[in-house]
Protein backbone atom coordinates (compact mmCIF):
# COMPACT_ATOMS: atom_id res chain seq x y z
CA UNK A 1 0.00 0.00 0.00
CA UNK A 2 1.56 3.35 -1.12
CA UNK A 3 2.20 6.13 1.50
CA UNK A 4 -0.04 8.55 1.13
CA UNK A 5 3.04 11.62 2.89
CA UNK A 6 0.55 14.46 3.09
CA UNK A 7 -1.88 12.45 5.07
CA UNK A 8 0.72 10.76 7.32
CA UNK A 9 2.68 14.70 8.23
CA UNK A 10 -1.21 16.59 8.58
CA UNK A 11 -1.50 13.06 11.03
CA UNK A 12 1.64 13.82 13.37
CA UNK A 13 1.59 17.42 13.15
CA UNK A 14 -1.98 17.08 14.79
CA UNK A 15 -0.24 14.84 17.27
CA UNK A 16 2.25 17.06 18.04
CA UNK A 17 -0.16 20.39 18.22
CA UNK A 18 -2.28 18.50 20.08
CA UNK A 19 0.18 18.28 22.83
CA UNK A 20 2.01 21.41 22.97
CA UNK A 21 -1.12 23.12 23.33
CA UNK A 22 -1.42 21.07 26.49
CA UNK A 23 2.05 22.10 27.87
CA UNK A 24 1.14 25.89 28.41
CA UNK A 25 -1.79 27.32 29.94
CA UNK A 26 -4.07 28.96 28.29
CA UNK A 27 -5.36 30.97 30.95
CA UNK A 28 -2.09 32.53 31.77
CA UNK A 29 -0.58 33.91 35.46
CA UNK A 30 -2.91 36.93 35.48
CA UNK A 31 -0.13 39.14 35.95
CA UNK A 32 2.10 39.14 32.64
CA UNK A 33 1.38 38.01 28.85
CA UNK A 34 4.40 35.15 29.18
CA UNK A 35 1.74 32.50 28.69
CA UNK A 36 0.10 34.30 25.93
CA UNK A 37 3.47 34.92 24.21
CA UNK A 38 4.78 31.39 24.27
CA UNK A 39 1.43 30.08 23.14
CA UNK A 40 1.32 33.06 20.17
CA UNK A 41 4.35 31.19 18.79
CA UNK A 42 4.51 27.85 19.25
CA UNK A 43 0.71 27.19 18.30
CA UNK A 44 1.05 29.83 15.34
CA UNK A 45 1.23 27.28 12.82
CA UNK A 46 4.72 26.23 11.38
CA UNK A 47 5.24 22.86 9.79
CA UNK A 48 6.67 20.55 12.33
CA UNK A 49 9.01 19.34 10.30
CA UNK A 50 11.44 18.30 13.26
CA UNK A 51 8.78 16.62 15.25
CA UNK A 52 7.13 14.57 11.85
CA UNK A 53 11.45 13.55 11.68
CA UNK A 54 11.34 12.13 15.11
CA UNK A 55 8.28 10.54 15.10
CA UNK A 56 9.41 9.07 11.45
CA UNK A 57 12.79 7.97 12.83
CA UNK A 58 11.12 6.28 15.87
CA UNK A 59 8.68 4.62 13.48
CA UNK A 60 11.97 3.84 11.25
CA UNK A 61 13.31 1.55 13.21
CA UNK A 62 9.85 -0.26 14.25
CA UNK A 63 9.49 1.80 17.70
CA UNK A 64 6.81 2.75 19.49
CA UNK A 65 5.79 6.60 18.98
CA UNK A 66 4.57 7.38 22.25
CA UNK A 67 7.94 8.06 23.42
CA UNK A 68 8.71 9.54 20.81
CA UNK A 69 5.54 12.25 20.81
CA UNK A 70 7.51 14.18 23.95
CA UNK A 71 10.47 14.37 22.63
CA UNK A 72 8.86 15.66 19.29
CA UNK A 73 7.30 18.27 21.31
CA UNK A 74 10.40 19.13 23.27
CA UNK A 75 12.50 19.98 19.68
CA UNK A 76 9.76 21.94 18.61
CA UNK A 77 9.94 24.43 21.49
CA UNK A 78 13.40 24.39 20.85
CA UNK A 79 13.09 25.17 17.30
CA UNK A 80 10.35 27.93 18.34
CA UNK A 81 12.82 29.60 20.50
CA UNK A 82 15.58 30.11 18.24
CA UNK A 83 13.20 31.59 16.16
CA UNK A 84 11.68 34.19 18.62
CA UNK A 85 15.50 34.61 19.26
CA UNK A 86 16.13 35.61 16.20
CA UNK A 87 14.09 37.72 15.15
CA UNK A 88 14.53 40.34 17.71
CA UNK A 89 15.46 43.54 16.51
CA UNK A 90 19.30 43.20 17.29
CA UNK A 91 19.45 39.80 15.87
CA UNK A 92 17.66 39.49 12.02
CA UNK A 93 14.98 42.01 13.02
CA UNK A 94 12.24 40.46 11.13
CA UNK A 95 8.77 41.45 10.73
CA UNK A 96 6.42 38.53 10.14
CA UNK A 97 6.88 35.01 11.08
CA UNK A 98 4.47 31.81 9.64
CA UNK A 99 2.44 34.81 8.70
CA UNK A 100 2.51 36.72 11.44
CA UNK A 101 3.63 39.43 13.26
CA UNK A 102 7.04 38.33 14.47
CA UNK A 103 6.37 37.92 18.89
CA UNK A 104 8.35 40.64 19.55
CA UNK A 105 6.42 43.07 17.78
CA UNK A 106 3.25 41.72 19.25
CA UNK A 107 3.96 41.49 22.89
CA UNK A 108 7.76 43.54 23.57
CA UNK A 109 11.25 42.87 23.46
CA UNK A 110 11.84 41.41 27.20
CA UNK A 111 9.02 38.96 27.03
CA UNK A 112 9.88 37.91 23.67
CA UNK A 113 13.15 37.09 24.90
CA UNK A 114 11.68 35.15 28.25
CA UNK A 115 9.55 33.32 26.14
CA UNK A 116 12.44 32.05 24.31
CA UNK A 117 14.37 31.54 27.08
CA UNK A 118 11.35 29.77 29.00
CA UNK A 119 10.62 27.30 25.64
CA UNK A 120 14.36 26.00 25.74
CA UNK A 121 14.62 25.57 29.29
CA UNK A 122 11.10 23.95 29.89
CA UNK A 123 12.01 21.96 26.74
CA UNK A 124 14.51 20.48 28.96
CA UNK A 125 12.15 19.41 32.08
CA UNK A 126 9.97 17.32 29.48
CA UNK A 127 12.70 15.51 28.07
CA UNK A 128 13.68 14.53 31.56
CA UNK A 129 10.01 13.56 32.19
CA UNK A 130 9.96 11.34 29.24
CA UNK A 131 12.02 9.07 31.25
CA UNK A 132 11.18 9.49 34.97
CA UNK A 133 7.20 9.41 34.16
CA UNK A 134 6.40 7.83 30.93
CA UNK A 135 9.43 5.09 30.94
CA UNK A 136 11.86 5.86 28.53
CA UNK A 137 14.79 3.98 29.65
CA UNK A 138 17.13 6.97 31.24
CA UNK A 139 20.40 6.01 29.60
CA UNK A 140 18.26 6.72 26.24
CA UNK A 141 17.11 9.89 27.57
CA UNK A 142 20.42 11.44 29.02
CA UNK A 143 21.72 10.59 25.27
CA UNK A 144 18.73 12.14 23.32
CA UNK A 145 19.21 15.24 26.06
CA UNK A 146 23.27 15.29 25.23
CA UNK A 147 22.50 15.23 21.38
CA UNK A 148 19.73 18.17 21.71
CA UNK A 149 21.80 19.99 23.86
CA UNK A 150 24.98 19.43 21.83
CA UNK A 151 23.15 20.47 18.25
CA UNK A 152 21.33 23.83 19.86
CA UNK A 153 24.45 25.18 21.93
CA UNK A 154 27.82 27.10 21.55
CA UNK A 155 28.87 24.84 18.87
CA UNK A 156 25.26 24.17 17.07
CA UNK A 157 22.46 26.40 16.62
CA UNK A 158 24.09 29.22 18.79
CA UNK A 159 27.03 29.34 16.36
CA UNK A 160 25.43 29.07 13.09
CA UNK A 161 23.44 32.16 14.12
CA UNK A 162 26.66 33.65 15.51
CA UNK A 163 28.46 33.24 12.26
CA UNK A 164 25.46 34.38 10.13
CA UNK A 165 25.23 37.99 11.62
CA UNK A 166 28.86 38.66 11.77
CA UNK A 167 29.39 37.05 7.79
CA UNK A 168 26.11 39.39 7.29
CA UNK A 169 26.59 41.97 3.98
CA UNK A 170 30.13 39.96 3.75
CA UNK A 171 31.29 38.31 0.81
CA UNK A 172 31.05 34.83 1.87
CA UNK A 173 32.13 31.90 -0.23
CA UNK A 174 29.92 28.33 -0.92
CA UNK A 175 31.38 26.28 1.89
CA UNK A 176 30.62 28.75 4.43
CA UNK A 177 27.51 28.71 3.79
CA UNK A 178 27.00 25.65 3.54
CA UNK A 179 28.87 25.45 7.15
CA UNK A 180 26.39 27.99 8.74
CA UNK A 181 23.50 26.16 7.47
CA UNK A 182 25.01 22.80 9.11
CA UNK A 183 25.10 24.78 12.01
CA UNK A 184 21.60 26.69 12.13
CA UNK A 185 19.37 24.46 10.50
CA UNK A 186 21.43 21.19 9.39
CA UNK A 187 22.26 20.22 13.56
CA UNK A 188 18.40 20.17 15.12
CA UNK A 189 17.32 18.21 12.02
CA UNK A 190 19.68 15.27 12.35
CA UNK A 191 19.56 15.56 15.84
CA UNK A 192 15.24 14.98 15.25
CA UNK A 193 15.76 12.74 13.37
CA UNK A 194 18.56 10.37 15.64
CA UNK A 195 16.81 11.09 18.74
CA UNK A 196 13.74 9.40 17.22
CA UNK A 197 15.77 6.78 16.01
CA UNK A 198 17.09 6.39 20.07
CA UNK A 199 13.94 6.79 21.79
CA UNK A 200 12.67 3.91 18.77
CA UNK A 201 15.36 1.70 20.14
CA UNK A 202 16.91 1.95 17.01
CA UNK A 203 20.21 -0.56 16.74
CA UNK A 204 23.53 1.69 16.91
CA UNK A 205 24.14 1.06 13.36
CA UNK A 206 20.18 2.27 12.37
CA UNK A 207 20.82 5.21 14.30
CA UNK A 208 24.47 5.70 12.33
CA UNK A 209 22.17 5.39 9.37
CA UNK A 210 19.89 7.68 10.18
CA UNK A 211 22.34 10.64 11.08
CA UNK A 212 23.28 9.78 7.83
CA UNK A 213 19.98 10.27 6.43
CA UNK A 214 19.67 13.43 7.81
CA UNK A 215 22.60 15.49 7.16
CA UNK A 216 21.95 15.82 3.49
CA UNK A 217 18.31 16.24 4.18
CA UNK A 218 18.67 19.23 6.29
CA UNK A 219 21.12 21.15 4.08
CA UNK A 220 18.39 20.04 1.47
CA UNK A 221 15.62 21.64 2.95
CA UNK A 222 17.90 24.94 3.92
CA UNK A 223 18.60 25.35 0.15
CA UNK A 224 15.10 24.92 -1.14
CA UNK A 225 13.53 27.79 1.50
CA UNK A 226 16.11 29.77 0.60
CA UNK A 227 15.09 29.11 -2.92
CA UNK A 228 11.26 29.47 -1.91
CA UNK A 229 12.40 32.72 0.00
CA UNK A 230 13.61 34.16 -3.96
CA UNK A 231 10.62 32.49 -5.76
CA UNK A 232 7.68 32.89 -3.54
CA UNK A 233 4.97 35.23 -2.93
CA UNK A 234 2.39 35.34 0.01
CA UNK A 235 2.63 31.88 0.32
CA UNK A 236 5.63 31.94 2.47
CA UNK A 237 4.07 33.23 5.19
CA UNK A 238 7.37 36.17 6.01
CA UNK A 239 8.51 39.08 3.80
CA UNK A 240 9.66 37.22 0.30
CA UNK A 241 13.01 38.19 -0.81
CA UNK A 242 13.88 39.41 2.79
CA UNK A 243 17.24 37.84 2.45
CA UNK A 244 18.15 39.69 -0.75
CA UNK A 245 17.01 43.13 1.00
CA UNK A 246 19.23 42.30 3.99
CA UNK A 247 21.70 41.30 1.43
CA UNK A 248 22.77 38.33 3.27
CA UNK A 249 24.34 35.52 0.40
CA UNK A 250 22.57 32.71 0.23
CA UNK A 251 22.96 29.36 -1.76
CA UNK A 252 20.67 30.06 -4.34
CA UNK A 253 22.39 33.60 -4.54
CA UNK A 254 25.75 32.71 -5.27
CA UNK A 255 25.22 29.25 -7.13
CA UNK A 256 21.76 30.19 -9.08
CA UNK A 257 18.69 29.14 -8.72
CA UNK A 258 18.59 26.54 -10.89
CA UNK A 259 22.08 25.21 -9.71
CA UNK A 260 20.75 24.97 -6.25
CA UNK A 261 17.91 23.04 -7.03
CA UNK A 262 20.05 20.78 -8.42
CA UNK A 263 21.99 20.18 -5.31
CA UNK A 264 19.29 19.72 -3.25
CA UNK A 265 17.71 16.94 -5.80
CA UNK A 266 21.69 15.17 -4.94
CA UNK A 267 21.58 15.32 -1.54
CA UNK A 268 18.25 14.22 -1.40
CA UNK A 269 19.36 11.11 -3.17
CA UNK A 270 22.38 11.22 -0.78
CA UNK A 271 19.71 10.81 1.81
CA UNK A 272 17.86 8.27 0.58
CA UNK A 273 20.65 6.01 -0.25
CA UNK A 274 21.47 5.92 3.56
CA UNK A 275 18.34 4.32 4.59
CA UNK A 276 18.18 2.63 1.59
CA UNK A 277 18.56 -0.74 3.53
CA UNK A 278 15.67 -0.32 5.94
CA UNK A 279 12.34 -1.91 5.41
CA UNK A 280 8.91 -0.26 4.77
CA UNK A 281 8.89 1.00 7.98
CA UNK A 282 11.89 4.14 6.98
CA UNK A 283 8.75 4.96 3.87
CA UNK A 284 7.50 8.08 6.02
CA UNK A 285 11.45 9.46 5.97
CA UNK A 286 11.70 8.50 2.47
CA UNK A 287 8.55 9.96 1.40
CA UNK A 288 9.32 12.79 3.69
CA UNK A 289 12.73 13.78 1.94
CA UNK A 290 10.67 13.59 -1.43
CA UNK A 291 8.15 16.13 -0.33
CA UNK A 292 10.68 18.48 1.21
CA UNK A 293 12.38 19.43 -2.21
CA UNK A 294 8.95 19.45 -4.19
CA UNK A 295 7.68 21.55 -1.52
CA UNK A 296 6.18 25.05 -2.70
CA UNK A 297 6.74 26.92 0.80
CA UNK B 1 38.26 21.32 64.44
CA UNK B 2 36.78 24.32 63.82
CA UNK B 3 35.30 24.57 60.37
CA UNK B 4 37.35 28.00 58.64
CA UNK B 5 34.24 28.75 56.50
CA UNK B 6 36.23 31.48 54.80
CA UNK B 7 38.97 29.06 53.20
CA UNK B 8 36.28 26.13 52.34
CA UNK B 9 34.57 28.87 50.27
CA UNK B 10 38.12 30.03 48.56
CA UNK B 11 38.70 26.25 48.32
CA UNK B 12 35.61 25.32 46.89
CA UNK B 13 35.28 28.17 44.74
CA UNK B 14 38.92 27.70 43.15
CA UNK B 15 37.73 24.11 41.98
CA UNK B 16 34.48 25.28 40.20
CA UNK B 17 36.33 28.80 38.59
CA UNK B 18 39.08 26.25 37.38
CA UNK B 19 36.49 24.03 35.67
CA UNK B 20 34.73 26.51 34.12
CA UNK B 21 37.72 28.24 32.72
CA UNK B 22 38.11 24.88 30.87
CA UNK B 23 34.19 24.76 29.25
CA UNK B 24 34.85 27.92 26.70
CA UNK B 25 37.86 28.00 24.48
CA UNK B 26 39.87 31.19 24.91
CA UNK B 27 40.86 31.44 21.35
CA UNK B 28 37.18 31.48 20.23
CA UNK B 29 36.21 30.41 16.56
CA UNK B 30 37.80 33.18 15.03
CA UNK B 31 34.67 34.50 13.17
CA UNK B 32 32.47 36.15 16.35
CA UNK B 33 33.13 37.07 19.83
CA UNK B 34 30.75 34.80 20.87
CA UNK B 35 33.12 32.91 23.38
CA UNK B 36 34.97 36.10 24.30
CA UNK B 37 31.58 37.43 25.33
CA UNK B 38 30.53 33.72 27.40
CA UNK B 39 34.03 33.83 29.09
CA UNK B 40 33.73 37.61 30.12
CA UNK B 41 30.65 36.98 32.07
CA UNK B 42 31.51 33.56 33.52
CA UNK B 43 35.02 33.83 34.72
CA UNK B 44 34.48 37.34 35.53
CA UNK B 45 34.62 37.14 39.50
CA UNK B 46 31.14 36.21 41.49
CA UNK B 47 30.82 34.72 44.33
CA UNK B 48 29.80 30.95 43.63
CA UNK B 49 27.09 31.27 45.98
CA UNK B 50 25.35 28.25 44.22
CA UNK B 51 27.75 26.02 42.94
CA UNK B 52 29.26 26.22 46.56
CA UNK B 53 26.52 25.24 47.85
CA UNK B 54 25.45 22.32 45.42
CA UNK B 55 28.83 21.01 46.34
CA UNK B 56 28.56 21.68 49.95
CA UNK B 57 24.93 19.81 50.19
CA UNK B 58 26.80 16.92 48.11
CA UNK B 59 29.48 16.70 51.40
CA UNK B 60 26.58 17.16 53.81
CA UNK B 61 25.19 13.85 52.89
CA UNK B 62 28.36 11.97 52.52
CA UNK B 63 28.86 12.58 49.02
CA UNK B 64 31.93 12.19 46.60
CA UNK B 65 32.60 16.17 45.62
CA UNK B 66 33.85 14.85 42.03
CA UNK B 67 30.18 14.56 40.09
CA UNK B 68 29.47 17.33 41.87
CA UNK B 69 31.65 19.92 40.45
CA UNK B 70 30.50 19.70 37.18
CA UNK B 71 26.92 19.95 38.28
CA UNK B 72 27.86 22.97 40.27
CA UNK B 73 29.60 24.25 37.14
CA UNK B 74 26.20 24.11 35.04
CA UNK B 75 24.30 25.72 37.74
CA UNK B 76 26.85 28.69 37.64
CA UNK B 77 26.78 28.72 34.15
CA UNK B 78 22.45 28.49 34.15
CA UNK B 79 23.33 31.68 36.54
CA UNK B 80 25.06 33.75 34.77
CA UNK B 81 22.86 33.38 31.68
CA UNK B 82 19.80 34.68 34.01
CA UNK B 83 22.15 37.31 35.00
CA UNK B 84 23.47 38.52 30.96
CA UNK B 85 19.72 38.11 30.29
CA UNK B 86 18.37 40.33 33.07
CA UNK B 87 21.21 43.32 32.16
CA UNK B 88 20.07 43.81 28.58
CA UNK B 89 18.64 46.95 27.89
CA UNK B 90 14.87 45.67 27.16
CA UNK B 91 14.92 44.05 30.84
CA UNK B 92 16.76 45.81 33.89
CA UNK B 93 18.85 47.92 31.63
CA UNK B 94 22.15 47.34 33.82
CA UNK B 95 25.22 49.33 33.46
CA UNK B 96 27.70 47.25 36.12
CA UNK B 97 27.61 43.61 37.15
CA UNK B 98 30.40 42.27 39.48
CA UNK B 99 32.24 45.68 39.04
CA UNK B 100 32.60 45.49 35.72
CA UNK B 101 30.35 46.86 32.40
CA UNK B 102 27.88 44.53 31.76
CA UNK B 103 28.00 42.00 28.91
CA UNK B 104 26.29 43.85 26.24
CA UNK B 105 27.85 47.28 26.89
CA UNK B 106 30.95 45.06 25.30
CA UNK B 107 29.89 42.75 23.54
CA UNK B 108 26.40 43.88 21.69
CA UNK B 109 23.24 42.82 22.54
CA UNK B 110 23.01 40.12 19.90
CA UNK B 111 26.14 38.75 21.19
CA UNK B 112 24.92 38.80 25.05
CA UNK B 113 21.61 37.48 24.22
CA UNK B 114 23.63 34.35 22.34
CA UNK B 115 26.35 34.13 24.89
CA UNK B 116 23.34 33.50 27.60
CA UNK B 117 21.19 31.17 25.20
CA UNK B 118 24.64 29.25 25.21
CA UNK B 119 25.18 28.97 28.69
CA UNK B 120 21.94 27.74 29.30
CA UNK B 121 22.09 25.00 26.59
CA UNK B 122 25.57 24.10 27.20
CA UNK B 123 24.79 23.61 30.85
CA UNK B 124 22.35 20.55 29.94
CA UNK B 125 24.74 18.70 27.81
CA UNK B 126 27.36 19.09 30.78
CA UNK B 127 24.72 17.48 33.32
CA UNK B 128 23.90 14.96 30.62
CA UNK B 129 27.69 13.96 30.71
CA UNK B 130 28.37 13.52 34.26
CA UNK B 131 26.46 10.36 33.89
CA UNK B 132 27.23 9.30 30.41
CA UNK B 133 30.66 10.08 30.47
CA UNK B 134 31.63 10.51 34.38
CA UNK B 135 29.11 7.96 35.68
CA UNK B 136 26.73 9.38 37.88
CA UNK B 137 23.38 7.10 38.03
CA UNK B 138 21.65 7.92 35.17
CA UNK B 139 18.01 7.73 36.97
CA UNK B 140 20.29 10.64 39.39
CA UNK B 141 21.18 12.71 36.27
CA UNK B 142 17.81 13.30 35.39
CA UNK B 143 16.30 13.96 38.74
CA UNK B 144 18.88 16.84 38.68
CA UNK B 145 18.29 18.03 35.18
CA UNK B 146 14.22 17.98 36.22
CA UNK B 147 14.59 20.08 39.31
CA UNK B 148 17.56 22.38 37.99
CA UNK B 149 15.24 22.95 34.38
CA UNK B 150 11.98 23.47 36.44
CA UNK B 151 14.00 25.78 38.81
CA UNK B 152 14.54 28.11 35.41
CA UNK B 153 11.54 27.38 33.40
CA UNK B 154 8.45 29.41 32.57
CA UNK B 155 7.15 28.44 36.80
CA UNK B 156 10.36 29.74 37.92
CA UNK B 157 13.33 32.01 37.35
CA UNK B 158 11.46 33.25 34.23
CA UNK B 159 7.83 33.51 35.90
CA UNK B 160 9.74 35.63 38.81
CA UNK B 161 11.43 37.76 36.47
CA UNK B 162 8.47 38.67 34.17
CA UNK B 163 6.63 39.32 37.29
CA UNK B 164 9.45 41.50 38.54
CA UNK B 165 9.59 43.88 34.94
CA UNK B 166 5.57 43.60 35.15
CA UNK B 167 5.30 44.70 38.72
CA UNK B 168 7.70 47.48 38.07
CA UNK B 169 6.80 50.96 39.66
CA UNK B 170 3.59 49.45 41.02
CA UNK B 171 2.42 49.43 44.15
CA UNK B 172 3.67 45.95 45.75
CA UNK B 173 3.26 44.01 48.94
CA UNK B 174 5.58 42.19 50.95
CA UNK B 175 4.08 39.00 50.15
CA UNK B 176 4.32 39.28 46.57
CA UNK B 177 7.86 40.92 46.84
CA UNK B 178 8.44 37.15 48.74
CA UNK B 179 7.17 35.39 45.91
CA UNK B 180 9.19 36.93 42.84
CA UNK B 181 12.19 36.51 45.18
CA UNK B 182 11.30 32.53 45.52
CA UNK B 183 10.88 32.68 41.50
CA UNK B 184 14.03 34.62 40.80
CA UNK B 185 16.30 33.50 43.16
CA UNK B 186 14.86 30.86 45.66
CA UNK B 187 14.21 28.47 43.23
CA UNK B 188 18.47 28.02 41.54
CA UNK B 189 19.40 28.04 45.24
CA UNK B 190 17.09 25.46 46.40
CA UNK B 191 17.90 23.34 43.05
CA UNK B 192 21.43 23.45 44.31
CA UNK B 193 21.62 22.13 47.37
CA UNK B 194 18.93 19.66 46.22
CA UNK B 195 21.40 18.76 43.16
CA UNK B 196 24.18 18.47 45.56
CA UNK B 197 22.20 15.88 48.16
CA UNK B 198 21.40 13.92 45.14
CA UNK B 199 24.31 13.58 43.40
CA UNK B 200 26.46 12.70 46.86
CA UNK B 201 23.48 9.87 46.98
CA UNK B 202 21.11 11.28 50.03
CA UNK B 203 18.14 9.33 51.52
CA UNK B 204 14.68 10.43 50.44
CA UNK B 205 14.56 12.56 53.83
CA UNK B 206 17.95 14.22 53.73
CA UNK B 207 17.05 15.53 50.37
CA UNK B 208 14.07 16.97 51.64
CA UNK B 209 15.59 17.97 54.77
CA UNK B 210 18.03 20.13 52.29
CA UNK B 211 15.10 21.17 50.68
CA UNK B 212 14.32 22.90 54.15
CA UNK B 213 17.18 24.40 54.70
CA UNK B 214 17.34 25.54 50.92
CA UNK B 215 14.45 27.63 50.59
CA UNK B 216 14.70 30.04 53.93
CA UNK B 217 18.29 30.44 52.66
CA UNK B 218 17.31 31.40 49.28
CA UNK B 219 15.28 34.09 50.54
CA UNK B 220 17.02 35.37 53.31
CA UNK B 221 20.10 35.96 50.62
CA UNK B 222 17.94 38.18 48.78
CA UNK B 223 16.82 40.24 51.19
CA UNK B 224 20.14 40.85 52.52
CA UNK B 225 21.33 41.45 49.02
CA UNK B 226 18.66 44.13 49.07
CA UNK B 227 19.95 46.00 52.15
CA UNK B 228 23.42 45.57 50.57
CA UNK B 229 21.69 47.54 47.70
CA UNK B 230 20.88 50.53 49.72
CA UNK B 231 23.66 50.28 52.62
CA UNK B 232 26.52 48.96 50.20
CA UNK B 233 29.14 51.16 48.54
CA UNK B 234 31.21 50.82 46.04
CA UNK B 235 32.26 47.08 47.65
CA UNK B 236 28.87 45.86 45.84
CA UNK B 237 30.06 45.80 42.58
CA UNK B 238 27.25 47.06 40.71
CA UNK B 239 25.61 50.77 40.85
CA UNK B 240 24.47 50.73 44.59
CA UNK B 241 20.78 52.24 44.81
CA UNK B 242 19.68 50.99 42.13
CA UNK B 243 16.59 49.54 42.99
CA UNK B 244 15.52 53.02 44.29
CA UNK B 245 16.72 54.62 41.59
CA UNK B 246 14.58 52.48 39.18
CA UNK B 247 11.48 52.77 41.91
CA UNK B 248 11.70 48.73 42.54
CA UNK B 249 10.61 47.87 45.63
CA UNK B 250 12.14 45.34 47.51
CA UNK B 251 12.47 44.39 51.10
CA UNK B 252 14.03 46.42 53.29
CA UNK B 253 12.59 49.25 51.13
CA UNK B 254 8.66 48.00 52.28
CA UNK B 255 9.89 47.31 55.73
CA UNK B 256 12.88 48.90 56.83
CA UNK B 257 16.37 48.01 57.13
CA UNK B 258 16.58 47.00 60.49
CA UNK B 259 13.15 44.62 60.07
CA UNK B 260 14.28 42.78 56.92
CA UNK B 261 17.78 42.56 58.82
CA UNK B 262 15.65 40.89 61.36
CA UNK B 263 13.92 38.65 58.87
CA UNK B 264 16.51 37.44 57.61
CA UNK B 265 18.11 36.63 60.42
CA UNK B 266 14.93 34.46 61.66
CA UNK B 267 15.20 32.86 58.20
CA UNK B 268 18.87 31.81 58.78
CA UNK B 269 17.46 29.87 61.95
CA UNK B 270 14.73 28.24 59.88
CA UNK B 271 17.42 27.01 57.57
CA UNK B 272 19.66 25.97 60.42
CA UNK B 273 16.97 23.98 62.17
CA UNK B 274 16.05 22.06 59.07
CA UNK B 275 19.73 20.33 58.75
CA UNK B 276 20.25 19.78 63.02
CA UNK B 277 19.84 16.02 62.95
CA UNK B 278 22.28 16.14 60.08
CA UNK B 279 26.44 15.49 61.73
CA UNK B 280 29.44 17.69 61.62
CA UNK B 281 29.42 16.73 57.33
CA UNK B 282 26.69 18.98 57.31
CA UNK B 283 28.91 22.07 58.46
CA UNK B 284 29.79 23.83 55.83
CA UNK B 285 26.14 24.15 54.71
CA UNK B 286 25.90 25.90 58.41
CA UNK B 287 28.25 28.39 58.38
CA UNK B 288 27.21 29.44 54.89
CA UNK B 289 23.96 30.32 56.08
CA UNK B 290 25.59 32.37 59.40
CA UNK B 291 28.18 33.67 56.84
CA UNK B 292 25.58 35.06 54.08
CA UNK B 293 23.86 36.87 56.54
CA UNK B 294 26.87 38.54 58.05
CA UNK B 295 28.51 39.61 54.56
CA UNK B 296 28.98 43.01 53.32
CA UNK B 297 28.99 42.58 49.56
Amino acid sequence: MKLHIEAYILERKELVDKRLSNIFSESGDGITRLDESIRYSLLGGGKRLRPILCIAGCESVGGNIDLAIPVACAIEMIHTYSLIHDDLPCMDDDLLRRGKPTNHRVFGEATSILAGDALLTDAFAILAEVSLRDGLDSKIALEVIREISRACGSQGIIKGQAWDLALEGKDVKVDMIEKIHALKTGTLIEASVVAGGKVGRGSKKEVTLLRKYARPLGLAFQIIDDVLDIEGGAEMGKHSGMDIKRKKATYPSLVGIERAKEVAQSLTQKALLAIEDFDGKADPLREIARYLIKRKR
